[in-house]
Order: structure tokens, then C-alpha cells, then sequence
């Protein structure tokens, strides 16, 4: 045992506000860092921004005001702020939001049709890669990773977070800033397990191949199936579990 | 390599509406099963509900209506429903939810002020007795668990969910129906991270120790001072970490 003064080993967490424009939108517990890429990120993948264009301008965080990103729209951007509220309108670890069905989701969305293949040697490459790439992890033990690969098994981008789904917008985020998406030939791994949100998240950028190192959920293999995506679960040990699309698994 | 068309080691993980009469109030993702503690726990970590007779009558999940719990609140009790939206005008793994400051939650809440004394050697005991308790993780190794150990190192209450934050409101849910708040005498135990929004809602309970497996978070150690609350984390292999009020734990 010992006290913990010095604050070693702690994992940091605190609020961001994410504007749009000058109005509070949400508010998300964070790891610090990669800010700008999780607001949009989170933008994107709530469906407020469709392409890096309809982006204006990203300002944030200032060391005044540490926990504020504020996203202008490009104008002729609309959307509707009360059926967001409606998503909003949920406890914390809910990815769902108010979205009483999944149909509003099923509606507006087509199944992902990549041609994608990944050889299964290759999958069973990429933990090794994502932990050597984490060094954030080892210290702290706390933080959730998330990490694009494309399909020659190189890690194109990696960022943790506190929260796995704030690790997962701050991937999309930083892909859509670097011009990346959609994402039609990669591959998303995440550290921990694989929920409808990640999945959701998955979709919005087009991602066709989504793993985990844990284990999925019921209502991630629904979507990945409904959606014609490649759910691939406890990938370690040179081992994994196929819940959906094992097409694009290469044996 | 295995494909998993059996739905083997998946988390269910299925919408929960919680509904105040017939209005809906929030929609979480949850493991299905203790869904009325969890309704219960979450009205009461929210501060709707500050005790057991606050609540009339709790109807649900119906064989018709899986994943939706109704609370009817007693007469005369009232809240506040915009300031509530608030709260929840948030993403997901949020729990700040829109309390853009600290300064609400320190305003109404005093500090814990229990005399309750641990021993070392009997905090170590419990990851065991709850891993013990634990079959459902074994099994898909994705389940969040909380557990309620009185001063004798008996367990009291173990509640597992998909969501962390579900897995406590269980619990306090649990022994909120069980006459058992406020919860002066106990520990509070989470198989993984501990969260600021965990600490909040230990804080609620009036739980004076909380202990985690996994690392805490920089504003939950924050938390935990502010309220002389006792915070352990890393608690494994007979060893942790006290990042607050180690007096509690007697050496």
C-alpha cells in the first residue's frame, strides 16, 4: 500500500464544453488533449457535420478558458437542435440518447459495402502495435484506446481517452481533419469492448472492420450485421471471435 | 479463430427507458435484469428521488414492454425538469452533463463526515470475494461489477452491468429498496476505473470509502477530497493506492 500523494498514476479527467458558436452543445469528460479533434469528431459522428467543409473554423481550447472548444459552422449548416437535444436527452454511458428505436438510425443509413480484406495474420498484428504505440496506458492503466489502421497494417492514428468513446471521436475527428474519410478501407481497433455506440460511431465514418480486444455487445453484433460491417471481438493472443461479416476476414 | 454465430460471449446490452409516470426521462444501455434497482438507483443518484418513501409505486419491464421501468413518485414531490435536462444535455460517458461547474454540486452536498475504519488486510480480501461473486465475467470478461461490503468484510450487494456507471446505480438502487441508506458504514467496491461520476454518486449515498481495481481519475481524486471521502485504487494483488482520506484505512 501506499499514499498517493504525488498524484502519479492517475488518470486525468476533466469537462469539455463543446460549443457551436457561442452555444453550449455538450458537455463530455475527457481525457485533455486532441480537444479540436474531439469536438469534431463528436460533430461528425452525431451527424452534425457531414465533410471537414461544413467546418468554418475550431477555436480552443485558449489557456483562459481550458475546457471550452467552440465549432462554427460553415453557413447554409443547419441542423435541428431540439431533436439533438432529444439525443442527448440520457444518462451518462448511453449511446443511444433518447433514440427510443433504432429505426431513426435504420432510416437515413445504408449498409457499408467495402470490398475490404484483411488477412487474419495481419489482424492479430495490430494489438501488439496499438499497445506499443500506447504510452499513456502502461503508466496509468486507465485509459481507452483507439486506433485506425489501414489495410497494410500500418497505424495511421492512435488516441486514448478516459472515456472509449471520446477515444474513438478523437479518431474520427483527427481522420476527418486530416481528409481521411470516409474510411472505407480501414480497420478501427479498440482497447476495450466493442458497444452499440462504437459501432454507431464506426458506421458514421464508414468504417467497414471494427475490433475489439474485449468483448462485444448484444446490440453492437445487431448492428454490425444489420449493417453489413465486420465485428471482430477478443483479439489478443493471436486469437479472436467473428461476430459478423467474416467475409472480409482473409484465413 | 472462431466464428460466433452462437452469440457466445456477448454482453447484452439492451436501451432502458426510465420513465417518471408516463414521461420519458432517460435511456441508458444497460445489461437487462435488476432494471427497477437501477431505475430506482439512478432517480436517486440524480437527487430526484432522496428516499425510499419519495416513491409510490415502480411498474416494469413488462414481458410486452422489456426496456421500460415507470416510477411514480409519492405526492408533493417535485423537481425540476428543465434543470434536469440540463444535467443530461450531454454525450455519453458524461457526468458532468451540463453542470458547466463544479460549483452546483459543492453548493447543496456536505462532507462525508463518517468514523468508519477499515483495515488494511480486510480491503484486500474484497477484489477476491468479488471476483468470487462475479459469474456472469468469467464468461464474456465484459461486465462492469459494483459491490456494497459492510465493516466486517461481509458482501452485501454485487450488481454487474455493461455501463460502469449502471453497475453502481444497481447497487445504490439494491440498498435504497433494502432500507439500507445512507450507506455511512460501507464500502463501495467497482471492478474497474473510478470515475468522477462514480465518486458523485457514492457521494449521494453517503458512501465514506471507495474502492477501485483500476486507476481513478484525476477529478474524482478531486472529488473525494473536497468531501473527505476515502478513495483506493489499484486494489489488487494485496497491494493499492489511497489517493484520499487514508486515515479510514487502518494500517
Amino acid at each position: 500500500m501506499r499514499l498517493d500523494r504525488e498524484e502519479d498514476r492517475v488518470v486525468v479527467e476533466e469537462p469539455l464544453e463543446i460549443r457551436l458558436g457561442r452555444t453550449p452543445l455538450a458537455v463530455t469528460m475527457r481525457t485533455p488533449g486532441e480537444d479540436r479533434e474531439l469536438a469534431a469528431g463528436f460533430l461528425f459522428t452525431e451527424g452534425i457535420v457531414r465533410k471537414l467543409s461544413d467546418i468554418e473554423e475550431i477555436a480552443g481550447p485558449l489557456r483562459s478558458l481550458p475546457n471550452v472548444v467552440s465549432i462554427k459552422l460553415r453557413r447554409g449548416v443547419r441542423f435541428d437542435r431540439e431533436r439533438l437535444m432529444r439525443h442527448f436527452f440520457a444518462t451518462s454511458s448511453c449511446g443511444l440518447c433518447g433514440k427510443t428505436t433504432l429505426a431513426a438510425i435504420y432510416a437515413r443509413t445504408r449498409p457499408i459495402a467495402s470490398h475490404l480484406r484483411i488477412p487474419l495474420k495481419l489482424l492479430y498484428s495490430f494489438p501488439a502495435h496499438l499497445r506499443a504505440a500506447q504510452e499513456t496506458f502502461e503508466e496509468t492503466g486507465g485509459l481507452h484506446a483507439a486506433a485506425l489502421f489501414n489495410e497494410c497494417g500500418e497505424l495511421l492514428i492512435l488516441r486514448e481517452d478516459v472515456g472509449r468513446h471520446n477515444a474513438v471521436d478523437k479518431t474520427i475527428g483527427a481522420a476527418l481533419m486530416q481528409g481521411r474519410l470516409p474510411l472505407d478501407g480501414h480497420v478501427l481497433l479498440v482497447s476495450g469492448r466493442a458497444s452499440f455506440e462504437i459501432m454507431q460511431k464506426a458506421l458514421m465514418a464508414r468504417v467497414p472492420v471494427v475490433a475489439a480486444v474485449s468483448a462485444p455487445s448484444s446490440l453492437a453484433v445487431a448492428l454490425a450485421r444489420k449493417f453489413k460491417m465486420t465485428l471482430v471481438g477478443f483479439l489478443r493472443d493471436e486469437t479472436c471471435n467473428i461476430y459478423a461479416g467474416a467475409a472480409r476476414i482473409g484465413l
